[in-house]
């Protein structure tokens, strides 16, 4: 089928090259000029407006948004609403609140348009392996999408599906996202440990390779993080900086919301809160405290 | 190559069956005659107390220890090594903690014994796909096992390897089991917040199943959580009590030793501790005390 590709970043530009290989057309717009062309070279249809992209698509219209979550992806999809008619459907397949994906289900449906979010994991590899989608929209409108589904995905029937109204597909992948929090820190842990073992001498990189065939805790992160060691073991050149991109804070905003505990996400998204500030003020008043009732040394700040 | 396994439960029975159709020798001891008899019945030879375990090993011996790990452990290694002389090789492939290794390690080596301890992972599913093997021992010692490890893993070059010396393969297991509890809190924590997520109605099993092919969060851990709900996603019949058998509190006082922040995996275990405990003392001095200052009604215990 014919469906238009807005956004051809890294995930956008992966996404539409797997669908034309999977035999798909592609009306592929991005704000870059140079990011369109390159599209085109591999068998896309160019479009440099968004009424173009409206234009170039039959009815009922399919677009499948994959710009940034937050304002990009509001004026993204508000944009594409004013070109579309009634039947036509707009796929959010970024990293947005489901809480921002519920209003603006409920706002298109409003005017007679379709709202599907698709949370979608993959990231680089995607291309090659397929990515993992969580489709969260009416179930007559996520049945049309079925063709272009079956070929993002692994496999046809493999690691997609819709998992219920508009809304859960951004929920389903913020929790994805949160376990993966997690799931790192564990990891990160375990190896930091290993390597303050000076006595045994330990190569990270060959336990990660032992541990990713047979071992319980084999998984996808464990090979990346063989990959990672395999590189530099010290991660010499890696500083101990870690971004986080908002699903993680969600995840633990909605467990209090829900009163739910869980306080292995929790911890490890604060993990990376701590690892961006070189100087936390609790670590000060700790070392001051310390002082004031104990008279133990305090280190001077350079 | 001929070995002893010693001790014949879930874990040793299915490796002698293991060596055994890699062409391998077994002597088969245990406490239970029925296990013996079982491993007979398969080709093994069997013995029914350690004097014969000696005689029907040639020199130099190896015997593999497959016996809980704490005081059967240390008992049955003092007693191979009692029967055993220099230049035999006791191995223990149990949980023990790596500092009891590294101590049996020298005393055995006052003796001219060997010891290398295997840190084994793989659970029942070992027999068929492999055990990841962690090895920790004298490096000419360990060469001369190679063809019973490779037998074992989970292919001769793949999921096994001589970490370093005696107590090391231990003290990887242990660090492995750490992160294994970090692993399953995060995905528990994650799977519990979308079932509080009613208006969802979301199916936690078909999650499992859509992550396993592509997602970030693929796992041989998400692969046997997709096992166990897709038998009962709701868990009616399983109890919230979580047992641990050791290696997790181990990792977290090694952590604490060497001076390493790890709070993932030590609040994965003070969840399980928590989990054995239907009425906290803590939980009740908070009620309390919010009554206290607050006025704030107490439920009264039942």
């Amino acid at each position: 089928m014919r469906i238009a590709m807005i956004g051809l970043g890294k995930m956008g530009a992966n996404m539409a090259t797997r669908l034309l290989r999977g035999g798909h057309e592609v009306v592929a717009y991005d704000l870059n000029e140079t990011a369109i062309q390159a599209a085109e070279a591999i068998g896309a249809v160019g479009a440099r407006t968004l009424d173009e992209v409206a234009a170039r698509l039959p009815a009922p219209r399919v677009a499948w948004v994959m710009v940034p979550s937050g304002n990009p992806t509001e004026a993204t999809v508000n944009a594409l609403a004013d070109r579309f008619a009634p039947g036509d459907t707009i796929i959010d397949g970024g990293n947005s609140n489901y809480k921002d994906s519920m209003r603006r289900a409920a706002g298109l449906e409003d005017r007679g348009l379709h709202f599907v979010d698709v949370g979608t994991s993959g990231g680089v590899w995607g291309l090659t392996e397929g990515y993992s989608m969580m489709v969260g929209g009416n179930e007559q409108v996520v049945e049309r999408l079925w063709p272009i589904l079956e070929t993002l995905a692994p496999a046809a029937d493999q690691g997609w599906g819709r998992v219920g109204p508009a809304g859960s597909g951004h929920f389903v992948k913020m929790i994805h996202n949160g376990i993966e929090y997690g799931l790192m820190q564990a990891y990160a842990e375990g190896f930091e440990i290993m390597k303050a073992k000076k006595e045994f001498d330990l190569s990270l990189h060959q336990i990660a390779e032992i541990w990713r065939t047979g071992s319980v805790v084999r998984s996808w992160l464990l090979d990346l993080t063989a990959n990672a060691l395999a590189e530099d073991e010290d991660l010499t050149d890696i500083k101990a900086w870690v971004p986080d991109s908002g699903e993680g804070r969600w995840t633990v905003f909605e467990a209090v919301d829900l009163d739910v505990a869980a306080p292995v996400i929790t911890m490890a998204l604060q993990r990376r809160l701590r690892s961006r500030d070189e100087a936390p003020f609790s670590d000060k008043l700790l070392a001051a405290l310390r002082n004031q009732f104990g008279g133990h040394a305090v280190k001077k700040a350079a």
